[in-house]
Formats: C-alpha cells, structure tokens, sequence
C-alpha cells in the first residue's frame, strides 16, 4: 500500500510553504502543490529533510497522495483566486473531502463557498491564520470555522501547527460558515488600533517631547515588562532600536505613508452594518487612509504653516501619563472589537466563545499580549460581559489612568499632534458612562425635517409635533 | 383624443402624495397610482383640486394614463420594494419609458437597476430628493442621476418642481449609473455630521456652562445671523425654543436615544471603500450608535460614577469659541465629504460637477446654507480643489477658528464630554497639515511582523530588514 499524506498544501508562497513545513516539522505527512512548479522543487530542494513531503506537479496527483477524507489547505491571494482554485480542486475530490481557506478571506466570500461546497457533499474551513512568516513557520494562531465534524478530522493536525500558550493550543473551533474568517478579520481590525495607538506614543514623544527613537525605544521595552507586555510593544522596541547603514535609526527614513490590505476595512464596514461604534479601529483605518496621501499633506503643510513644536521637558510622570493614555484606549479598542465578535455571534448565530478567542489570541498571532489572559477570565466567569470596560479588572484599569489619560489628549489638541484614536476612545468612555446624552436634541431635530418622531421620557409610546403647522404634538404610536 | 398625464408618481406615502401635489401645483398632468387604492382616493379627495390628476386603480391603466415616452417617478421604500414595482411596471412599458427612483436607494442597487433597464431598452434615473416632507410639496433639492438623454426628458418638469434659489433650480444632472443616489448619500452622510457638530455644542451650553434650553436656542438662533446661517441651525433654534404642554422644554423630555435608517452608515462605508478618511460623518454615525445603546450607558453610569460636571460662568468669548469650533468641524466635514465624491467621481467615471452639487444644495435639502455659495466658488474657480480645506476661503476661517477650536476640545476633553465629531475634525486637520507624520513607524512594524516592506526617503525602492535573521536591510524592488 502506498503511503498517504495526512494533509496537503496548495499554493506555496511564503505563507503556505511555512504551513506546510510547520506540519511536515510535528510530523504530518504534507501534500504539497503550487501552479508554478518551481516553487515546489524549491521547497523540496531547501526543506525537504524537515520531515515527510509528498510533492505533486499535477492537481490529481496532489489530491490523490492525500488520506481521505482530504484535508486540503489553500493559501492563495484572497477573492478570485480562492474560487478559482476551488473549482480547479472540485473534479479531484470526494465526498467529505475537506477545502481549508487559510487566507485572509472576506467572511461573506467565505460564508458563500461553504454552502456551495455544502451542497456538492464537500466540506469547507474558512480558517483564519495569524502570525505572519514567522508564525506559520513557528507556530500561529489558528481560527477555523465550517461544521464541527469537519474540524474534528483536521483537529489533531492543527492543534499541533499552533502556537502553544501554557499547554493549551492557539487554536479552537469557531464556530460554523464564515465565522472564522469574521473572528481573523477583527483580531486584524483590534491589531490597527494597537498599532495607532503605539503610533501615536511615539509621536508625542518625538514632537512634544524630542526624544529620539533610541530613547524612546527604551520607553516601549520598559512598557514591555509591564501590563502593556505584547509582542507589538516588544518589536516597536526592536523597531525603534534599529540603526541601518547609514549610523542613523532606521525609523527616521521610513517614508511615512501606511499601506493597508483591506481587513480592518472590512471590520469598519462590518461595524457600520451591526451598528457598533467601533471608533478606535476605525479611526486607525483613517489614519491610516490619511498617512497615504503623502502629497497632498505636504502641499498642506505649506498653505497651513504653523510654527515648530517647543517641546517639553520629560520625566517620568510625563511617560507614565502616555503609557495610561495608550493602555485605557487599548481597554477601549479591545471592548469595542469584542462588543463587534459578540454581536455578530448573535446576529448569524454562531455562538462564539469569547473565552476562547481571548485564550487562542494568547500566542502565535500579531496582538498577543499577556493583557487577554484577563478578557479571557472576564469572559469565562461567565455572565457575558456587556462591555469589557465595565468589568472589574477593566474598570479599574480605566479609572485609574482616566486622569492621565485626559491631561495627555488635551496636550496634544494644544499642541497640534494628532491622536485621533487616544481621542475618539476617550469621547467613546465618556458618551457610555453617561445615561443621559444629547441625543434628545438630535432627535427632535430628525422630527422637524422627517417627521421622524420620537420618545419621551415621561411617557411611552411615539410622538410628533407638528413643528411647521399648529405646534401641537401628537401621538403616532403606542 | 384623451389627454394624458405629463408624469406619473407610483406610491403614494407622504413623500411621493407631496412630489405628485408639487407637480400637479406646477401645472403639470399627473398620474398618480397606490397599490393600496385608498391612498390615491383620498390624495384626490384632499388635493384634488390643487391640479390636473390622472387617479388609476390598476398598474396598467396608470402606465396607459401618461404621455410617451413615459416618465415614472417610483417612491416605495429602499431595498426589495423598489425592484418589486420595476418588475410590476416592465410589462406595461414601451421601449425609452423612464422609471425614476425618488427613494433613498443605495447607489450600487441603482447602478444595477440601471444596467438590467437599459438592457431591456428601458430608462432608469436614480434620483435623490432632500428636504424631507415639506421640501417634497413645496421645493426639494434633487439629484437625478441616468443617461443625459434621460434626463433631458424630464428636465422640464423636475427643474420646476425643485426649489429655486437665486434663479436657479436646486435640480441638475448628475452622472450617469447610480451618481444621483451616490451624491445624496453623501449630502445625507454631511447631513449627519451637521447633526452631530450641534449636538456637540449644544452638550457643552448644557453641561459644561450649565444653560437652559431658551438661552441656548437664543445663542443658535443668533448664529444663524451669521457665517453658520443654514437650515439646521435654524430649526435647532427652534426645537430647542420649543416648549410642550407639561410648560417645560420639549427638548427636555426626548429620550437621547437617536435613530439611523441607513444613508450615513453607507456614506462611512463607501468611504472605507475609496479609502478616504471620512472621520467627521463616521464619528457622526457611531455617536448615533452609542446613543441607542441607553440601557448599557446607564449601567456604565452606574459602575463608573463620576462627579457631576462644576459649570463654568459664560460670555460671550465662550460661546464664540464653540462656535468657532463647529465651523472649523464644519468645514472638515464638507471637505471630507466633498473629498469623497471627488474620488468616487474619478473611480466610478461619472464625472461630477462639485460646483453644481452645491449649488443645488443651496436649497430645498437640509443641508442647505449659505455657506455652499462659498463652496461653489471653491470648485468653479477651477483648478479642482484637492482639498476645500486648501481654499482660501476656507483656509483663513480653519485658521482663523483654529485658536478657539483647540481650546473647547481641551476642556470637553478635560470636562469629560464626549465631543467625537469636534475632536476627530482637529485630529485630522492635524493629520493633513503635517508633511511629516509618524506612520514611519507602523511600516517598520508592518515590515517586522509581515515582511510588507517599506519605503526610504533617501532611496527609491522597496526595502525588507530581516529583522528575526541577520538583521541586514534587502532591496525588494526598484
């Protein structure tokens, strides 16, 4: 009998070769395949002693030296290709077989592909992977969703790829159709925040208080030893740290527009559809958009000169201020991203665990940090918390740097920086620990001009005044 | 030979009974149909007097009752209905019939609309009407959005039926495919905004200076003398002036719960789309959100208590501030949002008139102010405003406000009320103005953990640090 593969791997650039070498490393027999079969010669020719590889050069081939029911995992560009290769895949499988997105697939695409494959007696994971190379390589964290028999089969294999956090794997079932994918693209989402919020950091202390980026390097790798601990704040350290050819921080000649790839877009605009305000990642994602337009900012700096920063003095109080400012926000941004997971579990019944998406975000992926440890008890005392901010460890964090963390958004508003992500999750805190907002006003105005109506206080039911005719109000509904 | 109707209306809500009086007003034969038949019997029970009507019963009949080729305004509620009444109308039709949705449709449903009627060798305007109710008798603003030869067709009837402002009517073609509902979209996402800047102000004449409804009505009123003169300061004015039956301000009794029924959260979304940085009406949307979130806002109150706010004497200095705080915001919104349908113009083909977008906004919609005078300049001087903010005009009031505009957003921030809208203008006011920001860093980080690569500013190219390896920098690409 000829030996099977436990697993194959289609497509081979960086991320899927890495997958497939995190497997063949554990000891799976990996499948593997790729359009250019260059790419698969080379994989064989540099890492082919790592373990038990079973390369094709033909799609049949490939799909035939895998053990049935076939795990496949897909690792191509998101959108067409990912429909494209289904369809090359289809004519080779049988029933059960298993099609595993590992991309970074819309969860609307991926809702579609797993009742299409649903109905040809196939089965499909929309599995989100998060870690970059390194972590496919590693170990990443690792968010599949389809049915639960079709987890169950590749199971074994996954929870082994994972990254490992305290004995327990970055990895669990998600839930079914596209909820993995949906659950990637909020980690991913939660991540621009964590990034803008570090942004910001360092823009205050390059512009208010001069620092350079080795000094302020140091600032993060001390943060990094704190409640802030995360694997983004230790490479902002690394990344400050950097000193190129030149015998200059490498940061200072970055070019300053940031590029983008769609998912925390995509987060914003599931947001927007679920009517959550989720104004930290959104907010990142236009800071962002802003960060591109290179050009016209430069010509703006010119038809809108204002004077050079006079920066300030620093102690210590001035970098734990900034340090409580990031961290209340990151509270902010991490409630507002788990208030989006916990709504749209509801709203597409899919019943996710937040205590297990905090635990599989604990290792392998982009914003692991010591931090989800306490979202994971916040969510596994049960209770469903409403809002993480209410939550005691939460709370209190919040409240404590509240104080600091307004004096630092008030110095940047004096001193013209930008920190629009610190400051849309300060006025997100203070419109939700207020139950009465000003809203009534907004209300009466849409009765003016649409004939909206509204509810009062005092009474139930709905009302209109008849603002352009005898001004009287009168009761439309109950 | 019977007479015919110049147009017909089809649905006969308080929208579409009100454009098929304003017509009729005008002079013009209307046909008029209701699925429901009570509705059209009582329009011409009521109305009937008012004009020429042409009532039918049956879908038929209605199409037969108005002259060739025959334009067809539908007014039924966005989404499914709209394609439902075009499905009831095509049998009934003869080749180059118009059917012209005065619905708030979202923009890429009307491209669709358009492409599967034309291909049936029918006629379809997508057309956005503002100004509520009363706009529709007695004047709205439209954006009619189709083929040139489309429009041609019924230019004669909407132009009059649309409000006048200087001789002009607040009516002109748009674009082709969905650019009418597209623009409206856009004029209701500012819309939002508008909303969100009063309420804004209104908060800190209530909370931070502790001033009653009559006395803050008084200060909008008075605004509306001056640079900020428009509808919506108008008419806040006046709900807030507004006292009910119980003897106190009605304002006062409306639950701060507010409402959204879809056009500002496209607007947001479209722009996360185009890549714009829609901050203003974004912020505007989740304010929204978070205000009907009252049930876990008072909870929040509960478990994160604060002191009541110590109100602040005011003056006049005061009150000039916030408004030089809403007019600075103001004019970030618009700049913005005409940002947005620069790009969307370019990226769609559609080829908008910006000068002619305000000019029909300066009247009949709720947008409208005198202020759109200045944005027509802006665009008619040619050259193509990159940016409204850029513009003289509008450049000397950011600047001129800029003072004040720091000033209010420190002490809501430093108050502890939430002025999202205030705050995200500044931030990016802030972000444009600046040759240099601070997203360097983030490509660093964006480098580290996904090997994205960054740009240099002493080199062109494309670079990659091996970060985790041997710490050398790598060309990727010229």
């Amino acid at each position: 009998m000829t030996e099977l593969a436990d697993i194959g791997v289609m497509g081979l650039a960086v991320m899927g070769a890495n997958l497939a070498r995190n497997a063949a490393r554990k000891g799976f027999g990996v499948a593997v395949y790729n359009r250019h079969g260059g790419r698969t010669d080379e994989l064989i020719e540099n890492y082919g002693t790592e373990g038990r590889f079973f390369p094709s050069k033909q799609v049949a081939d490939f799909v035939a030296s895998i053990a049935r029911p076939r795990p496949i995992i897909i690792m191509v560009k998101a959108g067409k290709p990912v429909d494209e290769v289904i369809e090359e895949l289809i004519p080779h499988l049988d029933e059960g077989d298993i099609i595993i997105d590992g991309g970074n697939s819309l969860f609307t695409d991926t809702n579609r592909r797993f009742h299409y494959l649903t109905e040809k007696k196939l089965r499909f994971i929309g599995m989100g992977v998060s870690g970059g190379e390194e972590g496919a390589l590693e170990g990443p964290s690792m968010m599949p969703g389809g049915t639960r028999e079709a987890y169950a089969r590749i199971e074994p294999i996954v929870t082994r790829m994972a990254a490992q956090v305290d004995g327990e794997p970055c990895c669990t079932y998600i839930g079914t159709e596209g909820s993995g994918h949906f659950v990637k693209m909020v980690h991913n989402g939660i991540e621009y925040a964590d990034m803008q919020l570090i942004t910001e950091a360092y823009d205050l202390f390059k512009t208010v208080y001069g620092l350079d980026a080795g000094t302020i390097s140091k600032i993060f790798a001390d943060w990094n030893t704190g409640e802030l601990n995360s694997y983004l704040i230790e490479i902002t350290a690394a990344v400050l740290a950097k000193v190129d050819d030149t015998g200059k921080p490498l940061v200072d000649s970055i070019v300053d527009e940031a590029e983008q790839k769609g998912t925390g877009r995509w987060t914003a605009q599931s947001a927007l559809d679920l009517g959550i305000p989720l104004t930290s990642i959104t907010e990142a994602v236009f800071a962002r958009a802003l960060s591109a337009r290179r050009s016209a900012r430069a010509e703006a700096e010119k038809l809108l000169p204002h004077p050079a920063v006079a920066t300030l003095p620093i102690g210590q109080a001035e970098i734990d201020a900034i340090r409580d400012a990031l961290y209340a926000s990151k509270i902010v941004a991490y409630a507002q991203g788990f208030e989006q997971l916990t709504v749209a579990s509801q709203q597409y019944g899919w019943d996710l665990k937040l205590d297990e998406l905090a635990t599989i975000w604990r290792g392998g992926c982009i914003i692991r940090a010591r931090f989800l440890n306490r979202i994971r008890e916040a969510y596994k005392s049960g209770g469903g918390a409403a809002n993480l901010i209410l939550e005691d460890y939460f709370r209190d964090a919040v409240l404590k740097a509240e104080p600091a963390w307004r004096k630092v958004v008030a110095l940047a508003v004096e001193k013209g920086i930008p920190v629009p992500a610190f400051a849309s999750s300060l006025a997100y805190y203070d419109g939700l620990r207020r139950a009465r907002g000003p809203a009534n006003l907004l209300q009466g105005l849409r009765d003016y001009f649409g004939a909206h109506t509204y509810a009062r206080l005092d009474k139930s039911g709905k009302f209109h005044t008849r603002w352009s005719q005898d001004g009287a109000e009168v009761q439309v509904s109950q």
